[in-house]
């Protein structure tokens, strides 16, 4: 090291570290605001309890829509407006029927719930023998013979010793999603798959499937069972492979609906051009109320913009706020809001999602070069005193990934996974399972990188800027 | 670098590497058997639900004593046995009962409990006007005159600002623990405490405390109430500060009685004389049913054991797990642990404990020289696939805390805190509140970190072995 560089790092030191005093200074208001006088929960209470489950197309969506609205408009924001985007509407009907028959008239109720996309049984209802299979794979090598007039049971259970459960649900789901199109055509009448839960209990697990190019005329209904009853279903397989599964389900689909995207920001002081936006999915399944998915990821993304000012932060980049309509069965409202910030030449430099729960935050998986990369590492120190450590090249999330390219950095919230897919689409996603100060701390978390992407920019906007 | 130490290393290479890759292995095994085929969750369902609280010589205890030796024994370890310790025995007699009075015949029950150790109220109850402080200091402040013939009500909350709940326990405990004792000094007849819960409820959460040196005529009853109560308790004192508070409680202290340590081993290969040493305490409160403090800790110690054993691993050291008797009101299990210990000149190069709830393991604090911490650190990254990344210096746990000296290393598992003090020490610390993949991650982690302490020893022990 020449003594020129010695004397230049030495200048350099003081304001290094009035800097790192200062952003240190900002993290610790942020989470004493977020876990003394924080607003996430009070909201969630209110999404959860006084509207509950907000299926795209239903009513309590609107009403949502209209409660987020109001609760962005008191916060003193520069604009709140709604993004209007048309949804599908498909409709539960009234509660799901079904049984295993080991002899006419020897029946055991069984849990289960239409997956959503499905189409209704018969007005009878649907029975037919069973045939059990592991996954897409098995269907082929039975072929046709075995499977004509069945109902095939999908039973790959996730994999509990995945440490990260969202790689268990990414091993199993296309069960789920292709089970029925794929199951159609080798002739099934209806298609029963289990639950994608770690857990052996009662609640069937619904989540979105589609019947792909299939032809209205050849499209099979479609369950989710619950995995003690998978697992009932499939003893009783062993023992008798005659025994028949009887289902019934009302569902049905209607046409598209108008919908929207909630949104709100904060205009930037430096750069307004410069779009930072942070967002969850404001619809959720309709079995619980949708607590955890993902109106924890709504309430905290609201909470970043009015943590940002409850703290007196003045971004220099326009932060926005986007409750993003129907990510369950379309992603529609994601698709809107990337096509319109297309059309309108926005530049998104950031977009941060929280879609995975509102359990204890761990960090984040991101989506974009190393430079950026490199940049964010140089952070985790700040986040340390939190126990934020995790910080991993990886995905971001459904809602902004159609953000993606023009180098905008894309990332996800990563909270604990462990307990997510023991509420994940079923009736116990509710406001009593989300603690407090966790979804708290996932709101400090995510404000603390938000601050600290709008303070410093991205590699690029850097470079530009000299 | 000279050549020959590149050679030297060169040839070292390989082998550092294979090590390397069986402790990935040995890990991953670890997990895998506690996820896929794990005992921790059985055992803890029958602690909790066909035993239940299991407070210091109840029967329930006993039970406790008997239930984990019987498992213990069929384990196949070389050897299991109970180690004799004398315990206090407190009961909390009937339920206790309370209400504020505003004015005569007008009162609103309260929800209390009697905490651990107090003494009863008399036979019809205790009814006096209520001077609220926000801590011991407060109380000189005061002075007799203000306290003499009162209630004194603790009311300083947990600060839900800190990261770590634990600490913001540690800041609050005092009052629970010591403040009858002090506030008796002024002639107070009564203590109501606010419980030591970070949420708002209607639970109160009991625990030990002491009346130190004070002799028993000068003993005055101490209850817990719960937060919500506190809360409404204060308000009313705002408004009117000669409100009355009335409590009844009628328990118990009953001379000492014969329990029992538990405890099991596997016998080292190659230095059966050092001992390592895992374990919780088997005692509980009596509200709920300990599941989380401390039947997770139980469980998870026995479940090192049996890892090891499924694995196939031969540990060098004796492994040895100790359920600890009478941790909340006592510490008497842990003090005759290392009493006897000390007796039989027991070389102890390890302890770990896990007493902080059976939550997503987040890693471990150590009491231990650098030289140990720095080995410790070394091993941080085969925990990174299982997210464990909290590896700090400071304390180790209650039980193991007495094996302190001749260069033992002590450690606590640390749990992700969020959650703990909803339930600890209260009715609702009950099965239903463990999530089975958390408790075995956690006991997977102590036994990774069991495996490494004894495949390569403490620092000191290498030393001496050369």
């Amino acid at each position: 090291m020449t003594r020129k560089t010695i004397v230049f790092l030495l200048f350099l030191l003081p304001f290094l570290g009035v800097s790192q005093t200062e952003d240190e200074k900002q993290l610790r208001q942020i989470y004493t605001a977020s876990l003394t006088e924080g607003q996430s929960y009070e909201w969630l209470d209110y999404l959860s309890n006084q509207i509950g489950g907000r299926l795209s197309g239903s009513f309590n969506a609107e009403l949502a829509v209209k409660y987020t609205k109001e609760q962005l408009d008191s916060l003193g924001l520069d604009k709140v407006w709604l993004q209007p985007v048309m949804v599908p509407k498909w409709t539960r009907g009234i509660k799901e029927f079904a049984y295993i028959e080991t002899s006419p008239g020897m029946t055991n109720n069984v849990n289960i719930c239409a997956l959503g996309g499905s189409v209704a049984t018969p007005l009878g209802g649907l029975k037919a023998e069973v045939i059990e299979v592991q996954g897409l794979e098995e269907l082929e090598k039975l072929g046709e013979d075995k499977i004509k007039g069945k109902i095939v049971f999908y039973n790959r259970p996730m994999q509990p010793e995945l440490i990260q459960t969202f790689e268990a649900y990414g091993g199993c789901v296309d069960q789920r999603y292709s089970g029925a199109a794929e199951a159609a055509k080798f002739g099934a009448v209806g298609v029963v798959v289990r639950s994608m839960n770690l857990r052996l209990d009662d609640l069937p697990h619904t989540g979105s499937m589609s019947y792909g190019e299939l032809p209205v005329a050849k499209r099979i209904p479609a369950a989710a069972i619950s995995t003690n009853d998978a697992e009932l279903l499939s003893t009783m397989l062993a023992l008798d492979k005659n025994i028949k599964f009887y289902f019934k389900q009302t569902c049905k689909v209607f046409p598209d609906v108008q919908s929207y995207n909630v949104i709100g920001e904060i205009k930037g002081s430096e750069y307004p051009n410069e779009i930072i936006t942070v967002g969850g999915h404001l619809d959720s399944w309709d079995l619980g109320d949708g607590s955890h998915d993902d109106g924890a990821g709504c309430v905290q993304s609201m909470e970043v913009l009015r943590l940002l000012k409850k703290t007196g932060y003045k971004p220099k980049r326009t932060i926005r706020v986007v409750l993003f309509m129907n990510e369950e069965n379309g992603l529609r409202g994601a698709k809107k809001y990337a096509e319109v910030a297309k059309e309108k030449g926005e530049k998104h430099v950031f977009a941060l999602e929280s879609d995975a729960g509102g359990f204890t935050p761990r960090g984040f998986s991101f989506d974009c070069d190393e430079a950026n990369f490199e940049q964010i590492l140089s952070w985790k120190p700040l986040f340390k005193p939190y126990l934020i450590h995790y910080f991993e090249q990886g995905g971001s999330g459904a809602d902004v990934g159609p953000l993606k390219g023009n180098g905008t950095v894309l990332a996800g919230l990563r909270p604990d996974s462990q307990r997510y897919f023991d509420h994940h689409h079923a009736a116990n996603d509710t406001f009593d399972a989300v603690n407090k100060r966790e979804l708290e701390l996932g709101a400090a978390t995510m404000t603390s990188l938000i601050y600290l992407m709008d303070k410093y920019g991205t590699v690029q906007q850097s470079k530009i800027k000299g």
